[in-house]
């Protein structure tokens, strides 16, 4: 027909609540086939498959319990399969996982398949960092999109309004992910800048720890306010430094900068935990074992991955919030001494 | 001596915490005066002249009780004493006196006096809307910086972290001002966009209204993410619109900027009065009334004068969030159409 046909990887909660959008739109859109392809992981639940669940019931008991999925998306438990024929594929997994994802289908993809990465995280890399989307391009050669924003994954199943950033590299690929995307309720700008986007979706679980620390003394919206902006000073900085010269500001000014970081910073599990971090004295590996059934926490995992690397350009020095946070969770550096960081922060020379 | 004698006039808790702030500050550097002359509206409290109570007890128990003012700041009644001998002038009063106070001391300014405004809002004038710094300009024909911030007065006074921005036309001159202000809790950027750098301290109050609506409405941190965000990309375009293509993205990253807009969204009256007239449907005279005890809120001020420009210039339609704030505060528009104006908002066309 000359239709797209989307495939969706989803192992989480947010890719969930974007398989709800993705297969109400493209029974809209003449430009997409009606069918979405999903794969999700197989597994038993209450002695019945999940694919089978999904299939019949329409509902992802495991990740988005109480929503129902169109039912034009369609579970696949082999991910072969599942890729056969897609022309536009969305990654919805935890960044642990992608290599091995796109091991997997790497030699069942059709050509001029175009990709999507909603990933936020980043991977490790001989330069001590890696982009997800740099992974996917690697290893299956094809034009990969980012999307990032302030989305927090229940308000979105929820339908409640919010904003997102499509990064783009090839601006009408851009367009076509806006159209498989964008409902009323979930608005989405198109930038060029697509690195810098995928960035802020890592960089930001930083600030939110440093935000999270700030409020567990208690110290007001002044210096809650400068901990996020100076947090965002440093996220520009560090684009800068890791992507050069061609980070471009406005790019901040997306959902996927100030507003995601907003979000993150008021209503995110990592301020919470860093707030915890702070009034018990606990360590984070504690707090994350008692808060978060042991999922692991990406703020500091991120600051421990961003440290290397300033490290190695000896730059340390230039981003003081950004080694705090990493110093205080993993070094036994006290957490009050943010606030000497903050007096000392080289945007006020 | 060739030493800078610091006059302030200071008719607000903002402007005594600022006090306390130069007062120990010219007594620490060898480019001020360590006298600071400050003009207070004398009036009697409890049977004692406002200004004596603060030469002898060091503490302005009209504007910030129960907090010590330097010894070295000495009030001053008569705004002709005050300014007699001074440099530099710190203006900290509500806008509605800055013309007045301005044709009061015209005539006894000395040589290169130069000024700095930390007055937020905006006057009427010819186009709409005058900036006050403007109208200090015409009418003492000196060189007027300007400071915003994420500055919460009582958190301040208190000595709690913070950044502020100083907008300068003359480097040199801003720099001055910092060294007058800063201090380690108090720390500052000097940027050359002084104009764009006022307007921010203006046009957040209209955004702070909308976050209000939104959280009155509950709709959650997505959302209210977005009314922010939305609202700093009409500042942007306002700003453009209103002072040229001049006004630089990067000023918008200031603390001036997006760290205001947070503290002014999450924590200021514009957002808790508009909160309280979605869940109370009194009108915003009424809640003036009650909450402020008749004090005027800024942010739908500010919407009507910034309306009336946008009509003028035929440009309402391209400023959705700005024009239903002052739609939903005088002309009986649903607030909750605050929402359909995110759906349909030019940045995401």
């Amino acid at each position: 027909s000359g239709r797209l046909a989307p495939c969706m990887a989803v192992l989480s909660h947010w890719g969930s609540a974007i398989a709800k959008i993705i297969g109400h739109n493209v029974r809209a859109s003449n430009r997409f086939d009606p069918v979405v392809n999903m794969w999700v992981y197989e597994e038993m639940i209450d002695g019945r498959k999940l694919t089978e669940i999904i299939n019949t019931e329409h509902e992802n008991v495991k990740y988005l319990p109480n929503h129902k999925l169109p039912a034009n998306v369609v579970a696949i438990p082999e991910l072969v399969d599942a890729v056969k024929g897609a022309k536009v594929l969305v990654f919805v997994v935890p960044h642990q996982f992608i290599a091995k994802l796109c091991d997997q289908m790497k030699n069942h993809l059709g050509e001029g398949t175009i990709g999507i990465s909603l990933i936020k995280g980043i991977s490790e890399g001989p330069d001590g960092l890696k982009l997800v989307s740099d992974i996917i391009r690697e290893k299956l050669e094809l034009d990969v999109s980012v999307l990032m924003g302030a989305n927090i994954a229940n308000e979105v199943a929820e339908e409640k309004f919010c904003e997102s950033t499509i990064g783009a590299r090839n601006e009408a690929n851009g367009q076509i992910f806006k159209e498989l995307l964008q409902t009323p309720n979930f608005r989405i700008t198109v930038v060029m800048d697509s690195d810098t986007v995928e960035l802020c979706g890592a960089l930001k679980n930083i600030v939110a720890v440093a935000a999270g620390f700030s409020d567990g003394f208690g110290l007001g919206d002044n210096t809650k306010a400068a901990v996020i902006r100076l947090g965002m000073m440093e996220m520009v900085a560090f684009a800068r430094l890791f992507l050069g010269e061609s980070v471009c500001s406005e790019t901040f000014l997306e959902s996927c900068g100030v507003a995601d970081l907003i979000t993150t910073c008021y209503g995110g599990r990592n301020r919470r935990v860093a707030e915890a971090f702070v009034k018990t004295s606990k360590s984070i590996t504690e707090l994350e074992a008692e808060m978060l059934n042991g999922q692991k926490l990406q703020g500091p995992q991120t600051s421990a991955d961003v440290y290397n690397v300033l490290q190695k350009k000896d730059m340390v020095n230039k981003f003081p919030l950004f080694a705090a946070v990493y110093q205080i969770c993993f070094e036994g550096r006290l957490a009050k001494e943010i606030i000497t960081c903050l007096q000392n922060h080289p945007e006020h020379m």
